[in-house]
């Protein structure tokens, strides 16, 4: 099983999250390239951190909105997206060419995750883009998107993720953030489900379905005191229950 | 002899220059990299431009500065020009990529290429940045510059650029624009200089010395019309006189 | 009858359309604020030679993708576009003062014009916004919109233009874009419509149908060498119709 | 006495900075405008808590360079700076006005409070776009600057700060912060020099010299964990030592 992360996302002066603190918790970093957030010296320093751990390094593509990050859904051209994500990719690959790592997989961030989730249109570009950049890309995303399907069907190994912190409906999608319950925060009960998610690769859902989804990763986040307190915790619960963590790219 | 410009420099929906026409006159094209000018899909549209007519792609390297188009002295850290080097350089590689081309040299841009003719220490930072992403990448500047002799003491290959239509100081400088005659506009002393450059490598300077420089290319321009119909005038000058046209790169 | 156009749409070295020409043409120039187009040079610029020549002046205000040229829907919240739309609104008036010049009314620009056609949240902060900043602020926008709704219930004096070169559906809207016939090429018969407009408050549209529109102003443009002509034919023909030309503001 | 300190120097998601432990402790809150830091929603926010505080609002006018955070030196020409101090003074006051509040006055930030000590030109062109603005507007600076001379001469009222945790030369200019000994920290020793400094309107300069003073303003931070201690700390001892705290503007 991976853990991953989105690292690397502060932007010049301003910093955000405990980088220092999450690398030893995972397994895959997804680094944001410079459109939504990150810049040259904090992808280096990602990079470096990550080669240094033997954690795996993703490019985590997001719409360019720095002064949103990436945050507002954008009705962005199939040219424009086309170009955004070879533009990231390139730049995070050079960058961690220089330390010696390099992009191992990619993730979509924000609104781009979001959108990508059922816009084919979007989810077209980002893939025509990843596979002129390279056809064995792997891709991490969320099970059943429009994303990870067209990937697939291009060629591309995908590998899905599952959220131990976030309510499930019987669907198999996730319950809204701007719904009430949408995050969970009962530390343990989330480490309870990351196991599960684990080991039985199942998850229960709002109604109490049963969902089989078999991620490939878990998503952790460092963001604020708590989450990191959590991600902490799922990282142990893991371990003691003998989960192998390793990153699938 | 190779002639190399300026291309890729438009921005969003803001076009700069007649890259179309400028083209078929060049053997090399320096592509801005999206921190001074240049979008994902302008740099897409001009290295896919370049691979069809067999025109070699340089990466063209400026300031992080879009407001002012890198042609702002700027005092940046050796950290954040190293990342900016390598971000750029790699947009660009990727972009490249997509499109079966690839960055075959470097050439900076405006403010940091007047910059790094005396600044050592800005000098290493751009040339610790291109020896970490391919220490075989060639460099094309300005014959005695800070760059130059730190990028060839490092191993990379290096190229001097000559420019017909400026005038040159006894010394090898050129005329600071802000000084009268610092341009020259009389289309036919300009295709002369060229000729000269090309195939004596020498031209004369203001006061009548004759300066050696022996370039390996010549820098010509197509942002205006009056700097397209010189350009025009300076290739047909060069294969009338004979002069093979091709890159160093 | 008023004439108005989108002006100061340079960016830094980029420039766009042909402003000098197209000041002698219009009684209502809508400036860019910095957020789509538009830098301080430039806006001070536009707002001069406005002042000059007794033009008034308009803060065209749009989102913030100076990348996308404010052309992309974009999914902002509340908060942050009525902050966006103060700041555009304050930094346009700051420079406008500064020349001896004011803001005399708003208009929306791109994306976030089409979409207050009928988004009331946005058109809603688009709205609270301007109240905040100036009750009695003209508001210039598209008949029958959400913005020009929600201004009017908030006490803006509000303005109706209509477009002499492009095609109207019989309900009043204009037809898309993105379908054949949006855009009217014959400068002949858009200089009749424009009269029409001007002396009528009708239009014919696509299906024969006739609209009455009554509008305050009729926008024209500039940024191509064609639009130039048929903005300066409908000018010609209005002026021959003896429509008197000022603004509404 | 005037407390000064530099505030809403987030960007959209990235905070710096602890404002809300700040503001108790300012009368006159310096407020980013965007350029270098700040948001519109920032803006708002922090004109909207110094309204509710009765603390003075100052326009903090930076460079153009968000990803340097205004603190790179950048030889921006007369016309742009000029444009730049005009747009962002508009920016903040229009933002401020929504709230009740208005700019008070203006203090420069960075690099371009650094330069501005020396540079009469940059200096000249920051005077004629506050003067163009309002010929009353208070300017808040280093006593002994270009900035506040020119400010002077052309009839702004000016007012010098002092800084009681950064050593002080002989000839009264700070020592640079690239030296050892530039800042100091022994936090009773601080609170004890901004009470003389307020008192008795003197410093103690690094070789024991004593250097009259006699500022309108001491400059507080509250970015680190310890510049809020200290910021309170000063605060307390100028209180215990009977010195009345108010805005100079």
């Amino acid at each position: 099983m991976d853990l991953n992360a989105d690292l690397g996302e502060s932007f010049g002066t301003w910093t955000m999250g405990d980088d220092a603190a999450m690398f030893p918790l995972v397994t895959s970093a997804s680094v944001a390239c410079g459109l939504h957030a990150g810049d040259p010296v904090t992808m280096l320093d990602t990079c470096r951190a990550a080669y240094e751990l033997d954690v795996r390094v993703g490019a985590h593509l997001g719409y360019p909105d720095l002064a949103g990050f990436g945050l507002r859904d954008m009705d962005i051209t199939f040219d424009d997206l086309f170009g955004a994500v070879l533009y990231q990719l390139g730049a995070l690959d050079g960058v961690a060419h220089a330390v010696g790592a390099s992009v191992d997989y990619i993730k979509l961030h924000g609104a781009l995750y979001d959108r990508t989730v059922r816009d084919a249109e979007q989810a077209s570009a980002v893939v025509a883009a990843i596979q002129a950049y390279d056809p064995g890309l792997p891709v991490l995303g969320f099970p059943g998107s429009a994303l990870l399907g067209i990937a697939r069907d291009a060629g591309h190994p995908v590998f899905a993720e599952a959220f131990a912190d976030r309510a499930y409906l019987p669907d198999g999608t996730l319950v809204p953030r701007s719904q009430d319950g949408a995050q969970l925060h009962d530390i343990g009960r989330i480490a309870e489900r990351a196991v599960r998610l684990a080991t039985k690769g199942e998850v229960e859902a709002v109604d109490g379905t049963v969902l089989r989804i078999e991620p490939d990763s878990l998503c952790i986040h460092g963001d604020t005191p708590g989450s990191l307190a959590t991600a902490t915790a799922i990282r142990a619960a893991l371990e003691s229950a003998g989960v192998e963590l390793e990153s699938f790219a």
